[in-house]
């Protein structure tokens, strides 16, 4: 391979002469041989410091510590990053420094040669246009950009991706909801037969788990709004123009279309990450959800013949590779494995949150990792789930009804009129002669024939239907 | 021991002679000898019983289903809970049914049995005036009451104890923060010296994660004003009167004086407890922050000759059994050991909150039991630690002034004056020769003595102080 | 209440004149006001100190440092406090020093002063006979004594109630596995209908798990029989005669009856716990298993009428408090919540155990408080589980042959006579039409009646029964 | 995109010309659109699965259930992806079904088609030579191919990276600990003064951490070696011939050179996997090992000037993007952020584990991915910390000397000389006047200047130095 020379403070590193990156980048990769084809840092935060960079451009000029032709192409550069024309300059992993600085110099490095190249200079000019440091790394730091990206990552993926998809599985179980509010069938409680309910009614509970848990996750955003940036390297703002870390908030919340703001306080948004931890406690809890609505759905549609198979799911592909004919609940496992992964997650970012020290947290790409591959999975995985599964959810009415019909629960109903004891009374009479319950009330001089079927009637039994 | 013979479905009970309980919660001591002598139910889910079991019996006596002097003996044995009287009544352990079931039982025998004594009655009458399950559960399953008792317990809690404590641990580092707001000192990030900063800033960076863990305990609290009861068996309301749900809910909460509101989906409420999983997700956030401040308080007070002592924490007890003289930040070691155990905790909650199966979650004690470990943890380390380190928390000038005034990082100033590099030059060259910057500056030509002195003033690279 | 003046290096304390404690134990008590109600050290950890106080009085007679009388003296208060005379005497609770250096002091101060009396004089006495430093603590540090008490309490507990406990219900399983071993039934994989094995054979797993549990417990038992006593304060042995570790180490062996031996490295013994992670590590691959076997128990037994139904498990409570009639799983529902815990605990020591810093690790009464918890529960519930459950399971004939029979997934024995494409458009095409296989295969003409009895016989589809 | 039509049990699939996986790997693809860019399975995984198939061609060869062309062209296609020639074979990803089928079916039809081509034939051949199920798949299931697969990568992975990565760093370690046996330096317990070891004992505290941890994975590495293969569909084996799970076993042996068998029960083998869990155990040991040593070194290697700074660590690449001149300790923050990675592993994979359900658990691809991640992880962590940082650790003697000289925890020498009471008094006032021990000690007239200088020697309080 053809190399170049490229200088920093601690000398001469030698480059592959085609790519944009320069000596800190070259010296990251060369480094952290650590699982280097499988855990790149993320391509949200590259496109994060995009926007962050193009922000502090844009506030560095209008601050009049940077001129206008600098920060003009620094802006073109970071729109092509976010256009992909650059993906392949990047090449950093999340094992590396704990505050992200390589990261951030990646980009730096890869901004100010690019620049320098559409201005119409050569990679192997010694002097070029814009310095990494100087020019865009100005009024930065590694210390308040990473944290920044990781705010403005965090938040685009929830927004985009994490929110949007679970909004599109509650809409459609919503609408089953509705659909099924009438198909009366037998509650399960500890696995056992108990009162029954509408199939509908079921369905509800898992809207209202999503609805609360996109609660939840609106309600960490405000934490997640606020940016380091303007803090930089101790969250003191030393090196930076006056008004800068408002305008540069301001910046990248036109940029993106998202409500950023400066942080109030920038030595906690350096020090502690507790807007991701707190924010991730939110998605474990929907991953808490999900893991719950996956495995009842896996657990009704099961059998064909010999589970519970109350309801029907999509067949969507052949369910073994030794066992002709069967379809599996895959997209169940599918989400319930992410869900799994999740909470497994969300310990990684805990144990990172809580070793931040003095004025850093260096466990930073390692959290952004996990929150991003969360908000990610949510996303993709309640899609998918909707897609290839939720949507084609029908109920299978003759198991339903003979479920319903046979369970020795509905006596609760009896409860009332004739007290608890006698019914259990029954309740247990019948289970161990494998008979009715009515036969088996009748039998036992308890009640009518008439009283019977008049004071149970499961579709009584399952409330007020909304 | 003396015993009577309690009966319930199932068949006769030998029960201590002397004791409120019943049946059932004797066979549960039998069944489950699981830890008895550290797991007990926790005491706020038996007071959470009291105040549900009362608001119930009014309910019932609104809706005519219960006489008026059943409800009043019922509240007067209730309030007997609460004044603790009977505390050695309730001897079940979390280890049981998963549904509380067991607890519930424990409530409805005890309340009832106790009533029927203070109706004159004695214990070993065969039959009560009150029935545990007719009477004192009336319109209730231990499916909602469970869940409607872990509620209660957790909000109260978070009120009472968690919520309190970490303002009052706050209220006394904003107080510090301000006081210390002119000491300069030099920032550390990645363990290493770093550009200045105040302590007050410093401290005002662990004000800023407790008020941001506040509010995210805040947020999760109206998920947790919801409250179950109403549902009975499975969601649905069986064999509850008209209105019932919202009057419950209205008694209990004016019984308790919180917020409490009759969950809007009951299905959710009984076979999840995601508002536990995403109350706790607040918990664990601020038990990062915890981790936190207790790491940075024991390594700035380390020393006292060979750490970092910056600062002065009080002297409580001898540190050492073999050490004369010694002694150690202790206060942080029971506040970072809590803040460990809670992620423990969190964990535990969130394989308990994704295995809800059907209409039932059956983790419910082993959820609640961690949940109020984690709440009372918070309250009381951050108490302790406030009262016996953090008040007395004290800057020791003398090593503070050394180590900014030593700090190569001043440097950083001169960013904007010559240069990125040329910087870091001077940097490397007075580290290598142990020199000062000063002289080392000088040496390489890049200032003069009056420029340096001029440019580098670490108490104006402290940025705005507030 | 009445009190006594104690002295410690600190000055005087108020102590209770009526408790052997002493000025170090009632600082602790007032410095750590932390969930006293709840979190008491464990009582294994003081059973495990008298142990050790014992041994190393022995050792110090023997290596001339102490006086004979001394060193019996300390060895009859310490078996006052095995036998469980002593108990009320140990207050303090696990939110304490991180060394756990004041439970070790509780222990010094206790049998100094219980000595004193037994020697005749009083707790008044300014004087006392035994010096809690210099006579019970000598040739000791709370950094070697506290690990040496937590591998003794963690090994003790693992030898005497995990290990038999799991053993326990292994061998109830392994019964029942042959008991059952020729019952055939449907196989279930992803919840579905899969091809039939015995529930012999499916018991055997559970055998099987349980069997590589105990061997994964026993190979962590050698680190965990280290003990760090004699390493004193940061592990170089300081302050103890020649040959002392390896003397104690023998004593406390010869105390206990387990294999204890010194570790090799003391430095290790003092700043790390990974023998508590490794182990836990066991502990919780068990509790895995537990909650794989809990899970497939209830799920067997589910019904009575609309769920598996394939396995009765003893009834031994009512379910519901307003169900009548109704049996739940509660001994599976107690099993899997301890496993969660047991997987939360497992968290909070991986976190106590990751921040040893330089010479000690200041979580130990956190990490072996969870530690001990776990062994205890994975004893307790597995004795529970096996005495009120897997003692009376036994299978349901009637279901188990109706699942067998009905299922498609038999046709997995065509694969081999007339390729899995056809097989599967039989099973394909039965379930379409609801129809049996064997009318079916008829019909699509890939086989004749004959064929099929021949071929499909769900009693040689289980393999080798051994 | 050209296409061509593949046909499954469940119709036509159009899939892309060229390439040579079927109708089953497309339909994974187009249902599973989840995490695609950064999840895909394992290549390990797809390896394992080349050892596996080629090892059952063999043995279904040896069984005469395959001829001799079919057996043949089957190992050399599994050379071939040996050889990383069809790594564009196997897009699959992660979030599948959780049994693997998918990637089970992906390697048999890549396989089949590939063979095919081989012999003349051409893709679009509506026949081919071999087929996916009855030829590849023969006597196999998904159910108990992929864990054969889990284990085969698990054991190479631990044998080949992380074993030796760890070796590697304990070996450096263990020079390192020799070479500074004599550098007599402070002991810090508490983050406080403790009494002086030499910065050799301290290093061989993590040598003896790395080799425990080392015997912890080897221990779990039986279990590993333990393969599902001949379980078939359920555990029994179904559809193989006589003596195959022996024979296959020990094909695959002998191809990989590693002591795998069969497994003695099958049923836990596809149900459970505790092997994975257990082994986890030992990496998360190991991982917490890791966090201790890589906080160690980054606290001692603090400063330059305001820190600890007793060992200097390679300046590797300029620390700061403002700060210049600044060198961090980035290897520490790469491994410490590894370490919590692994810890969050551990949580998934336990949650998979403990949710297996009857004959099968479905979370196989989520545990296998979490735990090949950790054992490469610290392979590599090991090994980049190990060049890049361990190897160039060296004593910083002028700090250690000062902190050593100045330490008042000296003092401790003088317990068995004075008292521990006396001693403690000496320690505070010489704290409190910030005065040496030897002038207050004589200056209390508890010794003289010469006792002194002879009884406290730092360097004869380390002990005994191997």
């Amino acid at each position: 391979m053809d190399y170049r020379i490229e200088k920093d403070t601690m000398g001469e590193v030698q480059v592959p002469s085609h790519v944009y990156w320069g000596a800190q980048t070259q010296r990251s990769i060369e480094n952290f041989q650590i699982a280097q084809d499988i855990n790149k840092m993320p391509k949200e935060i590259i496109k994060a410091f995009a926007y962050l960079k193009h922000g502090a451009a844009l506030a560095n000029f209008e601050a009049g510590v940077l001129d206008e032709e600098k920060a003009k192409l620094i802006g073109v550069v970071c729109d092509e990053i976010l256009e992909g024309k650059l993906d392949d300059q990047f090449p950093l992993v999340v094992w590396q420094t704990g505050s992200g600085t390589q990261s951030n110099m990646n980009c730096n490095e890869v901004i100010a040669y690019r620049a320098h190249v559409l201005k119409g200079g050569e990679l192997n000019d010694k002097t070029k246009f814009l310095h990494p440091n100087d020019d865009v790394n100005k009024s930065q730091s590694s210390n308040d950009t990473f944290p920044t990206a990781m705010h403005i990552a965090a938040y685009k993926m929830l927004i985009e991706k994490t929110i949007p998809g679970i909004e599109k599985l509650r809409d459609t179980l919503a609408a089953k909801s509705k659909e099924f509010m009438n198909v009366v069938k037998i509650g399960r409680t500890h696995f056992m037969d108990a009162t029954p309910l509408t199939l509908g009614q079921e369905f509800s509970g898992y809207v209202s788990q999503l609805n609360h848990g996109l609660k939840a996750i609106n309600n960490t955003l405000d934490h997640l709004a606020e940016l380091a940036l303007g803090g930089t390297a101790v969250g003191t703002g030393i090196n930076t123009p006056d008004g800068y870390s408002e305008n540069v908030a301001g910046q990248i919340a036109k940029l993106t279309g998202l409500p950023f703001r400066t942080a109030e306080n920038k030595f906690e948004a350096l020090a502690a990450h507790d807007a991701i931890v707190e924010a991730h406690g939110a998605l474990k809890t929907v991953a808490v959800s999900l893991m719950k609505i996956g495995n009842d759905v896996r657990m009704l549609s099961s059998g064909p013949r010999s589970g519970i198979g109350e309801i029907y799911i999509p067949d969507n592909e052949p369910g073994s590779s030794i066992m002709p004919g069967k379809v599996n609940p895959t997209q169940c496992e599918a989400m319930t494995m992410a869900a799994a992964q999740i909470l497994g997650n969300d310990v990684a970012i805990n144990i990172g949150g809580s070793n931040g020290h003095f004025e850093l947290n260096v466990f930073k790409p390692m959290m952004i990792y996990n929150f991003l591959h969360s908000a990610r999975l949510i996303g993709d995985v309640c899609v998918s789930f909707n897609d290839k599964c939720a949507v084609g959810i029908e109920p299978l009415h003759e198991n339903i009804k003979k479920h319903v019909n046979n369970s020795l629960m509905l006596v609760t109903a009896l409860n009332t009129k004739i007290g608890y004891y006698k019914a259990a009374e029954i309740a247990q009479t019948a289970h161990k002669n494998g008979s009715t319950l009515k036969e088996t009330a009748i039998a036992l001089g308890y009640l009518t024939a008439v009283e019977f079927d008049e004071w149970v009637k499961p579709e009584e039994m399952v409330g007020k239907i909304s």
